[in-house]
C-alpha cells in the first residue's frame, strides 16, 4: 500500500468527560492514546468521537480511512444508524475495522456479525493471560506464546458470535472463565478484528502487548480495494445460449 | 425432536396475485404449492404472507415454529423492521431458517449475514446444474453427484456472503457462469441455510430434487433449543480470586 | 439410520494389564468401560485392542462399524501403518470418528490432521472446566454452559491443528492453561470428533458428563454413506465442446 | 520479511525429457518458465527435479526457502517418504505451499489434507474461465472478476478436500463442471494454496494471469516464523494448584 496506513480511532469519548477517575487514566482519551501510539507506529491516526457533527465519520473520513478502530460502551444507541450503514458499507468495500472490548454491543459490530454478540462479564481487576492461538498470523507478530494483563474487566464465554474464521486469542481468567479475545472475520472486500482486552478503568490501552497487537492489526487490515461488489448488475452471457420453451413435464398442481 | 416438525412457509405472495402468468403456474401461491410438499413429507406446515397481519408472524407462529422458509423479490422493504428484529432473534434462539432463491436480498438474510448478499442476475430460463459438493451431508440426502434443473434465472458470483461455514451446491450454467446455490451458515443457536433456485415464473418449486433438498434441508434445521444465550450476566466468579491493586507500572503519559 | 448404530471402541488396551491402578480402576479395560455406557445408551458396541489382530480392526469390522472411538497414549508407533491406511480410508468414506484424550497423538489422527497435533501437558490431577462453546450442538445436547471433572491431567494450547470446522468446548485449567477441548472436522465424508478428557488414571469415562459427550457424538456421528468420491475418473463432458486449436499467442520461451 | 523471498520451485521435470510436445513448450522444464518469472518479479528462485540427489530437497535447502511450489503428475509414488515427512515438517514450521494443477495428488499435499483429493478430469483442450471469489484477497491482487485459460485440462467436482479455510476461485468448463480451482488451508505455521491451472501439453505456465496468481501467492505464502509448535512439551503450571486426592464418587464399575 502506498503512503502511509490512514487509521481512524473512534470513541465514544464520554466516560473521559464525565468520570474523574477515567479523565486522570486517559487525559487524552482512549482515542487519544491509541492515536498516540499508532502514530508512533508510523501510521496517519486521526480520533473521531460520537458527539463529533456525524460522529467524526464524514463520507469525506470514512473514504479517506484504511482502518477505523471502534470503542464504545454506554452509548451505542446513540449511534445514528445512518452513520452505522455508512460504515458497514465502507468496510464492506474494503476497509479494515477493529472493534475493542465493549464494543461488542456496538451496533456496527453486531450488524456486522448478525448475532447478539452477548457475553459473560465482572468488574473485578482480574488478571487476564491471552494465549496465542495463531504464532504464525501477522496479529500476533512478536508475540510469545501468551500475554498477561494485571487488572482488566473479565469477559466470559459464551459469546455468540458467528465462528470466527480465524481464532488468534483465547483467554483465561482467574475466576474460571475463558474467552476468544482475538477473532478474525471477513466481511464483503474488508477484514474485521475483535479484541476484548480495554476497559476505561484500567490502563489497558498502555500496555505494550495490547499496543503491539492494535498496531499490528492494524497493519493487518488496511486495504485500498478498488472492486465494487455492492451491485446487483444484471448480466449478459459470456457463452452463447440458447433459450428453449419452459420444460413443465414434472409440474403436478394436485 | 418429540412430535412433528413445525415449518411456517413465508411468502411474499403478490405476484400469485398481480401477475397472471404466476397466478397459473402456483394457483396456491408458491407459499401452497412448498407448505404441500412439506406436508407431504411428514411435517406441519403452515404458510404465512407479506399482506397477513404482523405479515402472519407473529410472536406465537414463531414461538410454535421450528423452521421457517423465506421466499421474497420485489417487497423486501415493506417487511417491518420490527418483525424482522424478532425473526433474527428467533434465529438466534434456536429456529432453523430456509432462504429461498431472490431472498438473499431479504432484510432478515442480510441482517443475519452483515454483507450487501448482492450477485450477477440474469433472466433467459437457462438451464442449471447443481453440483453437489457435500454428498454426505443430511441436506443433499438422496442425491447424487449433480441435479438438474431445465430452466431457471441465472445468479452468477461473485456473491457477497461471508464464507459459508459449509458449502454444500455449486451451481453452472450455460451462459458461463457459476454460483455458490447451496450455503451454511450457524448463527446463535440457529441454522441458516440459502439455496439459489427458485424463480415465480419458472416451475422450480414443483421439481423433484427442489422438493428434496427443501425437505433435507427443514429435517436438518429443525431445533427446539431451550439455552438462552442473548444475555450479557453479570457473573460471579467460579474460583476464588484475590483482588489487587491496580499495577500502573507500564503507564506512559508523555 | 436403520437399525442401532455401531459402534467400535478401539483402546491400546495395555495400561490396563500393565499398570496395577489402571487395571483397578478399568478392571474391563477403558474400552470396556465405554462400551459399557454406549451399550446402555441403545447402542450396538463392540470393542477392539492393540493386542488383536489386525488390532481388532479388519475390513469386516470396520464395513460394519458406523463410529470408532479412539484411544491411545504409550504404543502409537505399533499401530502398523496399513491398518491406519484401512481406518482413513473408511473415515472418508463416511465412517465417524471420535478421538479421545492421547489419540491425538495417534498416527489416524494425524493422518487426517495433516498437522503435528502437538500440546503441552501436566499430570496433576487438576481440575478442568469444560465450556459449551456451541450450546446448540448435537454433542452438547443436555449439558449446561460448563461441566466440570475435578481430577484430569492438564492439556494446554497451543494445540497443533488444522482450524476446527465447529469448536464445541473450550477448557480452563486452574495452572492458567485454556485448550480447544472439543473439536470437529469433516473428512471426506466422515465426521471428525476430537475430546480432550480421559487419562489411564483418572475416572474420567465414568463421569457422566464425559459419558454423555461420547454418547452425543456417537449419534452425531454415525452415518451410513454410500456414495465414494476416492476415485479420480476421465469424465465425459456433459454439455457438446467443440475443440480449439491450443492458442499459442501468449506463448513467450525469451 | 527482510531480503528477498526465496522460492524453491519444484518439478518432476520428467514430461520435459521423455515427451517431445512437452520439451518443445517447455524447453527449461515447466520449472524454469515458473521460476523464471517469479525471478522477474524480483524473488530469489531456485529449481529441484524428482531426479535431483534427494530430489533437490536437503535439510539446507528447506531451511532456505519461504516458498516451495509444486508440480507432479505421474511419479507422485516416486518421491521418498522420508522427504515428503521433511517438506511437511518445514511447512508446519511456517514454509508456504504452493501445489500447482496435477500436485493435487502428491504425498505432500494428501498428507496435509488427510484426504484422498480425488477429482473428475478430462483432457480436451477446453476453456477455464476462473471466477474471482475473493476478489481483496492478497492472491487476487490485479485481477478481474474472472479471467480465462483458453485450453486447459478439465478437473472437475467433488473435488476431495478439506473444506477450504478460504476459497478464491471456482471455475467453469464448457463441458458443464465446476472445481474450487483455488483453495487457502493452514496447517500448522504455513500456509497452503492449491492452484488448479496447468497441464504440460498446454502453455499454461506462460499465461499472464496465471503468472499473476502464482506471483501473488508467492508473496502471501512467504513466511520466516521463528516460533516452534512441533513439540509436545511438559509444563510447569503458570498459576499456584492445589493437588486434591481423585475424586471417586461417580465411578460405578457395575
Amino acid at each position: 500500500m502506498a503512503g502511509k496506513i490512514r487509521v481512524t480511532v473512534w470513541n465514544e469519548g464520554r466516560h473521559e468527560q464525565r468520570k474523574e477517575a477515567v479523565k486522570a487514566l486517559y487525559p487524552k482519551g482512549m482515542h487519544g492514546t491509541i492515536a498516540g501510539f499508532l502514530s508512533q507506529a508510523g501510521m496517519e491516526a486521526r480520533t473521531a468521537t460520537l458527539d463529533d457533527p456525524e460522529h467524526g465519520l464524514s463520507e469525506k473520513v470514512l473514504a479517506e480511512t484504511d482502518v477505523l478502530t471502534w470503542w464504545g460502551h454506554g452509548y451505542h444507541h446513540e449511534v445514528a444508524d445512518a452513520i452505522v450503514d455508512r460504515v458497514q458499507q465502507r468496510v464492506l468495500q474494503g476497509m479494515g475495522l477493529i472493534v475493542l472490548h465493549s464494543g461488542h454491543y456496538s451496533k456496527i459490530f453486531k450488524r456486522l456479525m448478525g448475532t447478539n454478540c452477548s457475553l459473560k462479564w465482572r468488574e473485578a481487576g482480574e488478571k487476564e493471560r491471552l494465549w496465542n492461538i495463531k504464532p504464525s498470523h501477522p496479529i500476533t507478530e512478536g508475540l510469545g506464546e501468551y500475554f498477561e494483563l494485571p487488572n482488566t474487566e473479565m469477559y466470559g464465554e459464551r459469546f455468540d458470535i458467528p465462528e470466527p474464521d480465524e481464532l488468534i486469542f483465547i483467554s483465561w481468567f482467574p475466576g474460571g472463565e475463558v474467552f476468544r479475545s482475538g477473532c478474525v472475520w471477513y466481511r464483503g472486500n474488508g477484514k474485521v478484528f475483535y479484541f476484548r482486552p480495554g476497559h476505561e478503568t484500567y490502563p489497558i490501552y498502555y500496555h505494550p502487548d495490547v499496543q503491539k497487537v492494535i498496531t499490528n492489526a492494524a497493519r493487518w487490515a488496511a486495504a485500498r480495494v478498488t472492486i465494487d461488489t455492492s451491485k446487483a448488475p444484471k448480466y449478459a452471457p459470456l457463452e452463447p445460449i440458447s433459450p428453449k420453451p419452459v420444460d413443465m413435464s414434472f409440474v403436478k398442481k394436485d
